[in-house]
């Protein structure tokens, strides 16, 4: 069964759900999930609709133009329109660290995640031998203080030649620059080690050891240019102890991190998160 | 803001979606939250819209027959409507445990659990003073071998005269009989201090103990007349310890107990669960 | 069963566990509870342990002069002897909001908090029926910008006129001078609804909501001058989704604030707290 | 820093904590974790005590006896003792489900797991390439109705060739017999994918599925020849809802079982667990 996945924003106002689920009828349209969600501030309306396509009576190029005149114009709607097929393309950036990676890597491997995988980018060369045994290609693109513009140049070549969506950084310890993020909008996940806002910046489990906090937590978000302050997309928490050194929480806090990072990455390839602002609108 | 609420289920088929919010439409509803759920083996449609009540062009009498006129005969619908006024009259019945009374007294008094309580019905008068400080009126009615069936029968006559329309059994140490659940089908709400399905039965907390579990639980069901086997409502766990002993268990379970009782109310209250056979669906 | 807690902290070094141990044995002492902890980068050892008093050949009196002479003084131990008799005296401070108030009333009510509560104080009368029904004193003492230094003579006098031994901020929505706070040296118990050290300050659940954070919590804290820095006792959270506006948050919040109060009092009465700086061990 | 460590277990009694920290003292041990549980029902008394054993001034060997005569014998104890060199020997048996295996290898990849690690002994041969680019040797020994006693056999032998001190059945879909598990008592550690006691036995999701639960989870127990009963050493669970079918049931719980089934290896491997009949003792 092939699916068609519809995200739509707009001035609230009345008759949206029944103009859009009239125009998917009338089109013979299965509707398999719907959601809606109004920003009463800001006096927005959000919704997300899918449908099968194989009885679905417009041809994949049709969908979209035929939508925006019956429909998204009157409404003002700002609309993207997504298919679940052919996969999305997800590129993984990582460093040493392996936990986010091994946790991404198992789940595409048991068939859990809908993505191609065309490539593993790494600043050090450590793990390339496990991640070929996944099947996925690594790259080693050394980045330093005097070649940062160069590797970034690289990668995003590569990105290009292999058609990539969108970007996970599993753990890399790299800040990218604007002008890469700028390539991909909301199209880079970040996995940060705390409950953001708490402990913004490097270092996290040494900031929450020395606050003497009793829970501990990771926070996905797509990333923007100000550090650690995108969207959160998901956040999750591990309760600590008085006799838990740095190097437990480092441990205790991996094992929040990529349970969190791989359901953000879940919900974006499931186009289940709009963006909107500084915030996400989750869809699950 | 009054509001409409319209709970639906009938065969799977196209057109469903658009045909209620068209319907919706029409009559200058505004659409507040709309939930819909495929239960694929059976092939059925759940569904869940909510509307503003003030702006809408038919009267309050006029809604259902409309409805089901226009849209519900053609899919052969099972209809609800309700409305979030006047609120729903709910009844406490409890014996000498008071945690989950307490929590749901403290839930109203702030304002937070949208209900009348016309009374609290107990076989014990303990609880007199308390909950008549919190304005509302209590009624002992003791409850033995011998006078069960007169009990009911008094329980019954109260509840009719006050025209309640659910009923909490907040620990309620007495077995309701058949009869009496027939008169309040899906409309008994019971906490029963374990995690079902395990520990069926008497003394949950005594068998979670014996059996050595790390985590115990409690779940909020409608009462049927097979002991524990209700619709499952909500269900919250809480972690242990070897070192706690009954007496703990016991203190810690409650904790969880009134969270989802005041849970599973809430959704009852909100008119976001529909009981399908031994399911719920939770439209939260 | 009568009970003795002893509360250490020296330089770490090897022998102390087998001192204390020997010590109690030596007075025909039956341990119940022991635990410890090393601050391995402060050098520091930490202890507490449990016995009971009934077989105990020592008297209450005698045994903090003895154990100072025959153990303390050897390893320079700073030392706190706390009997489980009489309770410890708890005063509740509150404003309007009653979920904190009601839960710990609910619970002392029920015999799961082991302390004497002499008194409510509150700056607004609101709540005083629903205190008194509980059979706890009420004193609605206000608080202006001009009276605030003499409200606060007028509280001290009555906590000390009752002997109270702690406070807890039961939603509290006063400010407690230096002063106040400096005769009540981490036996005041506050509960800040955020989940610390984000969102520090007044409206938490507004800047939760603002930065679209996924999960929100609540912080139960001992008071220092500074404010929301004081040492974290325990710390809860839920899940939160963006369809929750702040209303629903604070709500949501809630629940999690009274569960975590609860706890945090809990472990205060049983005196496994120990405030190291601005931290604390927790020995459950 | 080398270690020792000390499970014992024996009548209660008074002294036994100061007898047993003396007799480390005397010897110059310096104690690092000390933890005891009074079980009042059985009149039993339990410790864990790890010391460091670089200033001990026993040697290893001299130890067991030398504490057996000193204090042992005089309170009837049964006495473990564990030093955390050499790393324990853990095998793990697989199937065709990764998921659990994959967290496995990611730990130990990480150095969060003090083990080594001599096979993976799997009935299908699937995994075999992932397990060797970790460097761990794979074993495939396939397992039919017919050859299972030979099956056994062949295991027993690589197990005992390779010194292997423990087993995970990481969603290892094979009964072992009865005589496999003598060999191993206590020391086979499965991870069982519900939350017992419910669904004991085969299809548990399939089972939480039909019975509409809100809440799934999964139980590691060391294996008994009686099925699913065996002392359980950890749970964890996860909350559903209604339109969760079966297969994403099986991927929400995957993401349990790994975590509860790591955590209960951690424990088995820093020697923190008791098991005492059907129950287990965690020291952590």
């Amino acid at each position: 069964m092939k699916k068609a996945i519809l995200l739509i924003q707009c001035p609230d106002q009345k008759g949206i759900v029944a103009e859009v689920s009239r125009f998917l009828y009338s089109y013979n349209g299965n509707i398999l999930e719907v959601d809606q969600h109004v920003d009463v501030e800001m006096g927005m309306f959000f919704m997300r609709a899918a449908w099968e396509l194989d009885s679905f009576s417009l041809g994949k190029d049709e969908i979209l133009p035929r939508f925006e005149q019956e429909v998204g114009q009157r409404f003002s709607m700002e609309i993207k329109l997504h298919f679940d097929f052919p996969k999305p393309r997800m590129a993984i950036f990582v460093s040493k660290l392996s936990h986010c990676l091994f946790d991404i890597l198992g789940r595409h491997h048991a068939g859990q995640l809908d993505v191609d995988i065309p490539m593993v980018i790494s600043n050090h060369p450590d793990l390339k031998t496990i991640v070929e045994a996944f099947g996925i290609p690594f790259f080693h693109i050394s980045v330093t203080a005097s070649n940062k513009e160069a590797a970034e140049t690289h990668q995003l070549r590569l990105l290009a030649e292999q058609r990539v969506d969108f970007i996970v950084l599993a753990r890399y310890m790299q800040i990218v620059s604007g002008d890469f993020i700028r390539h991909f909008p909301n199209r880079i996940i970040n996995i940060h080690h705390s409950f953001l806002p708490a402990f913004v910046g490097a270092r996290p489990y040494h900031a929450a050891f020395e606050r003497g906090v009793k829970i501990i937590g990771a926070t996905a978000h797509y990333v923007t240019e100000e550090l650690d302050a995108g969207p959160i997309i998901e956040q999750e928490v591990a309760r600590v102890r008085h006799h838990n050194n740095i190097a437990e929480l480092v441990q205790i806090g991996q094992d929040v991190e990529k349970v969190t990072l791989s359901k953000a990455i879940k919900y974006h390839v499931e186009r289940k998160v709009m963006a909107v602002g500084n915030k996400t609108i989750i869809f699950y």
